[in-house]
């Protein structure tokens, strides 16, 4: 088990490395703030830590590629919140976030881990995309890529659906954060060596999903009216995140670092009573895409 | 009874007409959205409904003036959850929001409700501001006026400490929201015509308390530097709202109006990695100054 625990720590921190130095093809000179912060567990004693890597760019214009291992007692109460009745937890993953400031390229989060707590294990993750221009065809690559990437293991349209049904804001009529991906917890075969190999596998793929999007697009020009939706739309991803989103709670009540954890908000956003795009503009069509769709099926 | 609330219910309405009126002095062309609404209870019966007015302006950026009467059945566990074995619910109240454009001029928010659940009944309200200024003349006028209308019914000190223990985003090293003002609930003391007479008087302070800071302020120019501190404080504003807030929560899972609900979010706010204001700026300043503090024996 120690080894497989390190084995996860090394997959979660070279993935960092490498997410981060494609960031920088688009934006060499952006500035990326490094933090590496250590945490102390519930009872006081050294509890892990993490590396933050914030970045901010003319391309991307923020972002958050971070890795943290945390260990140790936590409250009781937290404990059996996650179903245990030992409050000895050993975590660890990659939590990534992407907000390009071209309203042409989507939004990606991502993340991948391993939990320990008493003598259960598992491990979970995902990815999903938040657009804000109908460019069906990165939709579809972006699905395409993640079912290549599962199908094998028989667990696409599984994920896939457990996605559709994470990312909705329910106070928004049911409407999702962006248009899907992928998304599974508590998965454990019984077989760890082989789960880990499965992570392994599907998580070096997230380079593929995104940044060819980010090639095709990042040259485009966009209009006021395009940037309008986008922002708008990124007050809707932090109303999932802030009102929803369960890692965002985990993160908040496992007295995690807040700073790293909010570094999934967007730079720049914007609410307005009862926004809703002009007829007949990109921007609604865009809005009839918030919703469960067969993107790997979808005919152009 | 049925007296008591429709008089609880004129008092809302009159409060406000006359605080739209005076927005409308500062921004005669601003655009008023005026949404009537209904609503149907958990058993789909008439569940009465709410006045909505959103208002977009040049000195005040958006700002939300709405009223709500809402009776009928609520979830049995919404109503367990307001301590109730009767699921029969009656509320009323106002609930204010107004950002303005300037960094110079506080964001404001205030409410009073009176309700009625089972055989409990109760009222509670509240007023704080939000300032992105260090001009503590106007912290010291505004906590002034309530301390002369809470005063003398002896619950100033009271009220003015839940407050400072209400706004408070504990993810946040337990900094406030803004800088106070007052906030009380489940308010009774046995004689609800007394109680009723205590919200009429004190509501009707709210125009003395804020509007002459307004005036003060609503013509000094503002660099892009005081801008950008009222942006991010912003986003802990929709931190605070969407993370802790009861109201917000009380509505969204009350089967409230969401628009309405959300009504309190700022026009555009920003979010940074580890944001923190320059060293001997206005702006460090007034970080300073998001902790309770006794602004009306204040020095300046």
């Amino acid at each position: 088990m120690r080894r497989l625990k390190d084995d996860f720590h090394d997959l979660v921190t070279e993935l960092q490395e490498k997410i981060l130095r494609q960031i920088q093809v688009y934006d060499p000179n952006g500035e990326i703030i490094a933090d590496d912060w250590e945490r102390k567990d519930f009872k006081g004693n050294d509890g892990g830590g993490g590396i933050t890597r914030a970045f901010r760019g003319d391309i991307i214009e923020n972002a958050g590629v971070n890795t943290s291992l945390i260990h140790g007692e936590v409250d009781p109460k937290f404990a059996t919140k996650l179903g245990s009745d030992d409050s000895c937890l050993w975590a660890c993953g990659i939590s990534l976030i992407i907000h390009p400031k071209n309203p042409k390229i989507p939004t990606v989060h991502a993340n991948f881990r391993m939990i320990e707590i008493g003598d259960k294990v598992w491990f979970g993750g995902g990815a999903d995309l938040t657009p804000y221009f109908p460019y069906e065809e990165d939709f579809i690559h972006f699905h395409k890529v993640w079912k290549n990437a599962l199908a094998p293991y028989g667990v696409y349209e599984k994920f896939k659906d457990e996605c559709d049904k994470y990312f909705v804001n329910h106070h928004r009529n049911g409407e999702l954060r962006g248009i899907g991906g992928f998304f599974f917890d508590h998965f454990n075969t019984g077989d760890l060596r082989q789960d880990f190999n499965f992570i392994e596998d599907i998580s070096a793929k997230f380079i593929e999903s995104y940044f060819p999007i980010v090639e095709r697009r990042f040259k485009e020009s966009w209009t006021e009216e395009d940037e309008d939706f986008q922002l708008h739309r990124r007050g809707r991803y932090v109303e999932f995140n802030l009102l929803h989103d369960r890692g965002t709670a985990f993160g908040l009540q496992s007295n995690g670092r807040t700073e790293s954890i909010l570094i999934s908000l967007p730079a720049r956003c914007k609410y307005s009573y009862k926004y809703a795009p002009k007829k007949g503009t990109p921007h609604e069509k865009m809005m009839g895409y918030y919703k469960p769709i067969d993107w790997v099926n979808f005919t152009l």
